[in-house]
């Protein structure tokens, strides 16, 4: 018995009256020989434990599967090797000879053009705040507004197994859990390079005592080895010109480990004015016990992928959904649509049959606002303007959104119970007019919510949105059909999305950026004479 | 007539017979105090060139703009400072104190678990072949191959003005100008960080005398402070469990700088077996002098962004098209469609009303083998399986198709003149068998090409291709409404694909990797006592 761990799973909502007992799941593993007992469940035994009695409820033994063996699940260092029959590439390591480019003043972080506020919050983790950056074209020491406020607000992971042991499996790991209760301190020089810097994050413990979170957050300058923009002119007899500007952007990193699974949670601002968010998923599977030790043995839906002898990976999603409270200089915000549509037959002795052009819509209404990117439709550009502000040639000034992959909406049935306390992971975007009470995504209280709270709830009011404060809401969404190699612990799989200066600057903002230097010399530019080829 | 420079452009195909002649079309730019030349179009001249007899057979000058202003269109680091007024992020450099991690022997390339060739190729630019992968758990020095040879088949750009000096503007950049013939060299610490290696390109010259091209290519290890995998464990009392690899990567980088804009081409090879291919967009934009210095004058479509005082910048797309002649641990290959698929009201007495499974589809013929990923159906995991070869449990040997971002298709009417000289562009991926005459997409002779040949035409034949020796062809695609930010000259956008191996290892290949190590003791893990919380 000294082997066997516990873990706690909420019991969701399966229709009625909501429920009026504070219960969990209980569900127990075999550590043993390894330590990633999730990799070994006693798959078949639930118990309903309830939290105020805190007294066993409900007991039960359904079914009888081998617990999988432990050879082969252990992950540390210690115990897959020596000896290291892996790949090691060289040792590397950022240097920054003139120390680092940013500076912590409390909570508040300055960079380069950006400057913004760091804080943790228990159940959204890492929070921005007041980011806002500087035009150097335009002079002076004037900031201008990106974004108010930013965090993730939920994390839905449903897992498609109807049967008994699983079906419940419809985790709010931010309202059920805590994105910021399950982060833990970072690994200096793992899970952030050796030039980052750490803040520590603070709680209410359980007593109402404050607890010290060390390491929770890291900062760090990013030498990706990418470049922030190149030309090479060909065009001149007799001369080639290149200019480069190698990128450097600032990472504030989170690592989120609810349970099984790992999110690495990045906020990447760049010189250029973008704001890259980015989610890295890894760490263990959520498995289940079955019988089965080969493929060919599975003859009917297995609800999963055979990972490993009585190891079946459980199919699932993930939906992590960003509360983006943009304020694109200035409070005020509308949310444009510019829909890329053809045009056929231009007419006239034109040659070409058809083209596209930009039909730009201005979301009146909440119904407006909500998008989805898988639908099908006419591509758009999606964008944040300020309908106050233009730029001296007109444009309206705004942020444009650039989905990075990961666009997948949940495809469970409007009415099943999992999707109505999640319904807004059906689609991608909404944007709503802020309200302080509307912060998570799933509603206030997630534990067995029962859907009548939360965005889609506060979005079909319908409310106007046009010239308002309003909120983005963006949701980074996976169907995970699990593979081999996500076990005993899985390669980072990324998403995420770019938030794009759009007509914000006047310019390309990095016009006036000195070159890179080594050595005093200025490196990657080259106006040289020489023939072209 | 100094200042005036020319530039040359192929003439397309709008209909009719195949032309006989050899000619292009001729546009004038006013240099002056700009390096930008292509921010001064001499709106409205067009000359033709017959380029047989090297004789202007046509001129036209039919509207009359002011050339826009040399003012804030030069690139230069000296023509815009000193005084430099942007941000500077501190300096930053990879040092790799035990040298570098990879091997170059002649054209083949060792690194971790990766063993490929690079070539150089005047059409394609690089040539990545013979891509094989190590897999340590399985101990020996056998090879598992990938990749048998993939490269940028074509880059589609057709820009959206059906006017007299644009409509013909539908670029076939591999096809009609040759991505290694516009690769210039690599600034060292700009292009490529400081740690990277370089490789020369040889091609023969118009004359048919060799040209050698110098650092056309270069291969450096990638240390972005990714993470490769991790987990924290606080499931055991009073311990908390934490292994961290940080990733390092490889990537081989070429720059094809095609007239105005450029192109980032990276191969970046992962030790989880991935291979992540890269487009980032950058240089100069493509503009169209106009009346027009305020976005208010502007009352009929203008087909295009003002981003300066008489400055448009056109709408327009880019297509990148890799072909991938993928050999999965062997020649034969299928392409599997798994598509997730909802099921309503599973049954029996479960509480959930839907879920989702996945159901397999393997493609027959090439039919079977054409995906719209932006056609609105179901999700689907693409994957590249060997049927031949099975896991130790049962699983087909597989490479996954991960899209990253950038999946737009084109929304030419089907019949317009350079749709058909680039049909593939309205999918995002085919699967055709080998044929060794099958290398562009745009078909073998791209200039005033008719849509008689090319990849639309060879899959229109259907043939089988399960089991077979196939090839992927995949296209980042990006529609292109610029914004003010991209001029004088654009910030990187990115997008790519990740071919992620998908049962093709036994489990995650990094497992017996050495965790990092700095001033030789292990970093990134702490299996230690402690509460968690």
């Amino acid at each position: 018995m000294d082997d066997v761990l516990c873990a706690v799973f909420p019991v969701g909502w399966f229709g009625g009256e909501p429920p009026r007992r504070r219960v969990a799941k209980v569900l127990c593993f075999v550590a043993g020989a390894t330590a990633n007992f999730y990799a070994r469940p006693l798959e078949g035994v639930t118990l309903v434990v309830d939290l105020d009695r805190m007294a066993i409820v409900g007991y039960r033994d359904r079914v009888a599967y081998p617990v999988p063996k432990a050879e082969g699940t252990d992950y540390r260092a210690g115990k897959v090797g020596p000896p290291y029959t892996g790949t090691a590439p060289a040792p590397g390591v950022v240097v920054q000879p003139e120390g680092r480019g940013f500076h912590i003043d409390g909570h508040v972080v300055r960079w380069a053009n950006w400057e913004f506020h760091v804080g943790f919050d228990m159940r959204a983790g890492t929070v921005i705040s007041l980011a806002s950056v500087h035009n150097a074209d335009a002079g002076g020491a004037q900031r201008r507004q990106v974004l108010y406020r930013g965090f993730v607000s939920e994390i839905f992971v449903p897992y498609m197994d109807p049967v008994e042991e699983w079906y419940y499996r419809t985790f709010l790991d931010a309202g059920e859990y805590g994105l910021g209760l399950w982060a833990f301190p970072l690994q200096p020089g793992g899970d952030c390079p050796a030039n980052a810097a750490y803040l520590d994050g603070y709680f209410s413990g359980q007593d109402g005592n404050p607890v010290e979170g060390k390491n929770m957050i890291c900062v760090f300058e990013r030498y990706a080895g990418d470049v922030a923009w190149r030309h090479t002119e060909a065009g001149f007899p007799n001369q080639l010109i290149t200019e480069v500007r190698p990128d450097v952007s600032l990472v504030v990193r989170m690592v989120v480990s609810a349970g099984n699974y790992d999110y690495i949670l990045d906020w990447e601002f760049k010189t250029s004015g973008s704001i890259k968010l980015a989610v890295s998923l890894t760490g263990l599977l959520e498995v289940k016990g079955t019988a089965y030790t080969h493929a060919n043995e599975v003859k009917q839906d297995a609800h999963g992928t055979l990972v490993s002898e009585n190891t079946i990976a459980v199919y699932h999603d993930h939906y992590v959904t960003y509360h983006l409270d943009l304020d694109v200089d200035g409070t005020n915000n509308s949310f444009v649509k510019s829909t890329v549509t053809a045009v056929r037959d231009p007419g006239g002795d034109m040659p070409r049959r058809s083209y596209w052009t930009v039909r730009r819509e201005v979301a009146e209404r909440e119904a407006d606002g909500q998008v989805d990117l898988g639908a099908g439709g006419p591509p758009a550009d999606l964008v944040f303007v300020n309908p106050g502000k233009k730029t001296r040639i007109g444009n309206d000034v705004g942020y444009r959104i650039v989905p990075a992959g990961a666009t997948a909406a949940s495809v469970l049935d409007d009415d099943d119970f999992p999707q109505r306390r999640a319904t807004y992971c059906k689609k991608q975007v909404w944007v709503t007019p802020y309200s302080r009470s509307e912060k998570w995504a799933s509603g206030l209280y997630a534990d067995q919510s029962t859907g009548d709270d939360g965005l889609a709830a506060w979005s079909g009011r319908n409310r106007a949105i046009r010239g308002e404060d309003i909120v983005l809401w963006y949701t980074v969404g996976l169907h995970h059909v699990p593979c081999q190699e996500d076990f005993p612990v899985m390669p980072t799989l990324s998403g995420g999305l770019e938030l794009r200066p759009s007509n914000f600057f006047e310019r390309n903002p990095l016009m006036r950026t000195r070159p890179a230097r080594r050595h005093g010399q200025p490196i990657g530019n080259c106006s040289c004479a020489g023939a072209s080829s």
